[in-house]
């Protein structure tokens, strides 16, 4: 399939238009599709034009966009869902992560959509097989799960289900990279998927450490951020390693294997984190951030995200 | 102890001058110190003076230094372990990572330090009690240990041995705080120290998940440095999860800590890395970049990691 016949040529519905699924609108609308929005909840809806203007105005201050007005015109808002799904060929569902609001869903979609209608989910840990089971659309169903903000962290996991079927995933992957999107295929689901299980091992070690007395919470962070997540920034684990012994990967493996085992071996049976571990975490958080500076540090991060973003769209042209 | 009177002020001196070491002079000398570099090898003594021009004079393509010639200029290169030190409060030690050449350097340093110098060892595993115990100068010997390259990458791990005086991390600590570095502090020796364990149980849980055939290297890469690497490029992971939760960290370890638990929990006992997976990451990466294209990469990496400092450098001037 060529990248202009993408199933998104001929537009996308977003269902479920939280923070999740309007970073989806941009990601598509951006991309040049048409994008046709639904929410159950009209109050929400009634806030998502002036939303996503600020998000576009944003992107357009970093470069990262032009023309914001152009691709906020192509994102419409429907009062039905038959009426957001009409005719269209791919669906991101982004409604709350919660069985049962999922499987109320696609139990109404599957009566609304046409044969080749395929619909990714922005589930972030529930596997689609959960809320996806028995239905005429099964196997044109999977998990597509982004990373928030999607049109600034261009991951994103597709996990089928066991009755998925393997063009499903193809098309979606394609639609993905057509819009810019980078796709990571997952072949079958886990918990976590992949995205979550690699930051929840570094996070367990990393609380772990904290817990014995090792180490700050702030000294914890700046191992990474002032360390690992430079070269993460740009090349991933298997190619950092690659890079770090001159007989490459498996040179490192063999210097190097033994220590990381030795690491997990002397953790030993995995705990719990206790509610005074959670409290100490807590504490070291609010004195370097209360609480009420959430909001401000959250967009500060948001704007250093669209910084890192034209950084390696601008070192990835000049390659 | 103010910024000006710190360790360094009266020059420093480098022992070991492979690619490590090397990098702890331009860190040094950038920061206007003067820079006494010795090895026991005179072949590679002989090809310093080339190598330094180079880097500095691709620090100064990316607008990470001024006048490289003054900070070579402050550089100079002993015949004998003895004019290195002579006169000299800190001294970075970069030999090889082996104990008994470690150990046999520490004894001579023994006689010829004066009572105030403080020995930083670069050791990137072996903690320094196993090299450093019972002579005079133990009390005022610790690792301090950089990632490569030092200059680039500014977090330096600063790990005690048990005898270790607490002022003496203090000193290390306002010296590479001063010369631009970043000092982590960990408060007694373990396995790995913190980063290379933090880095560790990331590349098992990924090695894991290529084992069983849940993704490719290349997927597994991408997920970093085109996902979580992002963020971890400016925020480390505490903060990253207290961003993350309406309610900050303590909100997010409820919602996600028994996730995290779950996922270590079924991993079971861990297992060496079997010759056989060594060799399919291998393959993969090997498809990915022939050996022989190693050290170009490697160079692109040096040239990235280059523009990712110079970024983070405007960016927080800017803020």
């Amino acid at each position: 399939m060529s990248r202009t016949e993408h199933l998104g040529s001929t537009g996308v519905a977003i269902v479920g238009a939280g923070l999740v699924g309007l970073g989806w609108a941009i990601v598509f609308a951006r991309a040049g599709l048409k994008v046709r929005v639904f929410d159950r909840s009209k109050e929400l809806v009634a806030t998502l034009p002036a939303k996503l203007e600020q998000s576009l105005s944003d992107l357009e201050s970093f470069g990262l966009i032009e023309a914001p007005q152009e691709i906020g015109s192509r994102v419409s808002y429907c009062d039905t869902l038959e009426e957001a799904v009409d005719g269209i060929r791919y669906v991101q569902e982004s409604v709350l992560e919660r069985v049962d609001v999922k499987r109320a869903l696609y139990e109404q979609l599957d009566g609304m959509l046409g044969q080749n209608t395929i619909v990714g989910s922005s589930s972030s840990g529930i596997p689609s097989s959960d809320f996806t089971e028995g239905l005429s659309i099964s196997p044109r169903c999977l998990v597509a799960h982004p990373v928030n903000p999607p049109y600034l962290v261009p991951v994103v996991e597709l996990v089928p289900a066991s009755w998925t079927l393997p063009e499903v995933v193809d098309q979606v992957d394609d639609l993905m990279h057509a819009v810019g999107q980078h796709p990571v295929r997952v072949a079958r689901e886990l918990r976590g998927f992949v995205l979550n299980r690699l930051q929840g091992v570094l996070l367990r070690e990393a609380w772990a450490l904290f817990e014995e007395g090792y180490c700050s919470t702030a000294d914890l962070d700046a191992t990474i951020s002032k360390g690992l997540g430079l070269r993460w920034s740009f090349i991933g684990p298997f190619e950092t390693i690659d890079l770090n012994a001159p007989g490459g990967v498996r040179d490192y493996a063999n210097r190097l294997g033994g220590l990381y085992l030795d690491i997990v071996r002397e953790r030993g049976e995995p705990q719990p984190w206790s509610e005074e571990l959670i409290a100490r975490v807590d504490a070291e958080r609010r004195d370097a951030l209360p609480l009420d500076g959430l909001q401000d540090r959250t967009e500060w991060r948001d704007r250093r995200l669209m910084a890192v973003a034209a950084h390696k769209r601008d070192m990835e042209a000049s390659e």
